[in-house]
């Protein structure tokens, strides 16, 4: 058996992720509604708005409000995401937030310039400017992120090489402003990623970097992301991004069946009944699902919501 | 890496399952479009009807109709269901199905009693009967099978000897009679697997019967079947029950968030992306997917079907 992980950090993205792209319109209260359910849950790290182009996500107009009405629960970190610096000092303005500086890297050049209009050069030196800004501004950058790093609905496979050198460019772009790089997170923007995949990537990346933390955000859209999280635990990853519901899906991937990341509530489901602690409470998580699904107003692709958590059987069947 | 199979046999069961479980009314007709559709996808094994009590399962009162009517492709292998003789009776007046006789255990008692009306001493009593009235009707008997393998929503955990035990009884009556069972299918009923207990139950069996071909059967009903296959696959198992589009569910499980078996299509998408051969052509599955969501007229689970594969999309690529 391999070695798994006693503990597995869950990063919960589904409010940013899902109403991004829900069409909507949902209402500001109903997304501080979920947000402060999810709260609640156990869980320590929730990302809650994205301060991006309103013209471009309109879902996301009201970051701004979304993000000054959530209740700040003591404990959980309430992360935002931005592209650049505009998004940056928009969340910079508003008090109770965990900011926190990530170097940003896609793999594909194709996707970078569909998704944020830049050559994979032009992003390079964006992020030199952002580290600065984030360094003037107190705000901590210990992260790095690739996207596509599975592959490229745009550009097809990704070489694995390709992958292992951009990690080395996030390292050396922190060196240069004098800053340490801890985690990596390796994305499956477009859900090009297998059981196998991931392991060969990960191995490729930890065998060069083998102090590195990393984490992994794998979408779902071809309905490989439990699998997916499952090879990434036989490799000891120990960080997952996820949705709750299965909620989001990524407006730019010029792809009508582009799913959001795998399940919050099934991925927490399998560590648990592997012996894997999260911190998170199942049935509390379940519940935020079932809301997420009533605010979104369409079914949403989440299992365990359907087929209900097996502690909550247990207990059923003790008592009987 | 461990060492996967080469080749990966899939039983198709996506009319069967997915058309006992349908509110329907479903035509007869439609049924047998979508086993006709199956049929040109390179699948050499679809379980087309089941030939049980209408009364209990009103969306077979026409297996009889479906069977004569669907063609019978060279080279594909169309199997019935039956849960006990009367089934089997029904079956044997068919021409051109392919019948297999199969020793049937059931790991709980309590879901056999809700599923079969019997105790495990009466089930066990009643393959007796089945084996001498396959062997009286020329029906070649050389595989078992076991439901609740992996838990129970009536009886909670199944211990492991249980299940290693039951493979014993298996090939035991099997040998009263005269018979080499070769094959062993262990289901996972009501969805209670995980990897690891994938992992546990079929290593434990492979120890104690090494020569024995196991096959899983595998309900997604909490979202783990496509890692649970995969931790399958790991173990070396090379045959796997499947719906397309993830039709199905059992109607027995008092469940209503009861899922159907892992999705074909989705399952197959990992095998090839692995390098394992499945003799099946994906993108016409995935159009099969389409019509069986079109035939029961609600969404369906599977995600490629509207993921897309990558094949199509790679070919995309190349030819831009």
């Amino acid at each position: 058996m391999p070695d798994f992980p006693k503990f597995v950090q869950i990063n919960e993205e589904g409010p940013r992720e899902g109403f991004q792209i829900e069409k909507g319109p949902i209402s500001t209260e109903r997304k501080v509604e979920l947000i402060d359910a999810l709260s609640e849950t156990g869980l320590s790290q929730i990302q809650t708005v994205s301060f991006v182009n309103p013209a471009r996500v309109p879902g996301w107009a009201d970051a701004e409000e979304v993000a000054r009405r959530f209740r700040r629960k003591p404990g959980v970190r309430y992360t935002v995401l931005w592209l650049n610096d505009k998004g940056f000092l928009r969340a910079l303005k508003i008090d109770g937030l965990h900011l926190r500086g990530s170097i940003s890297l896609t793999a594909s050049e194709k996707f970078l310039q569909r998704n944020q209009q830049r050559t994979l050069k032009e992003n390079f030196e964006a992020q030199h400017g952002m580290i600065e800004l984030f360094k003037a501004n107190g705000v901590p950058v210990e992260r790095g992120g690739i996207m596509a790093a599975f592959g490229c609905n745009f550009q097809g496979e990704v070489p694995i090489p390709i992958v292992v050198d951009m990690v080395q460019q996030i390292l050396d772009l922190g060196q240069q402003h004098g800053l340490t790089i801890k985690t990596v997170s390796l994305a499956d923007t477009m859900a090009w990623a297998t059981p196998e995949s991931v392991k060969r990537v990960v191995g490729a990346v930890r065998n060069r970097f083998p102090d590195l933390t990393l984490s992994l955000h794998l979408h779902d859209t071809r309905g490989m992301g439990i699998a997916n999280a499952y090879a990434g635990l036989e490799m000891g990853v120990a960080s997952y991004d996820a949705t709750v519901a299965g909620l989001g899906g990524c407006p730019f991937a010029a792809h009508k069946g582009a799913a959001g990341n795998v399940c919050t509530e099934d991925l927490v489901f399998m560590l648990h009944e592997m012996g894997i602690e999260t911190g998170i409470d199942l049935d509390k998580l379940i519940e935020c699902s079932l809301l997420a699904e009533e605010i979104v107003g369409h079914p949403l692709p989440g299992s365990l919501k359907m087929g209900g958590s097996l502690g909550a059987l247990r207990a059923k069947l003790k008592a009987a």
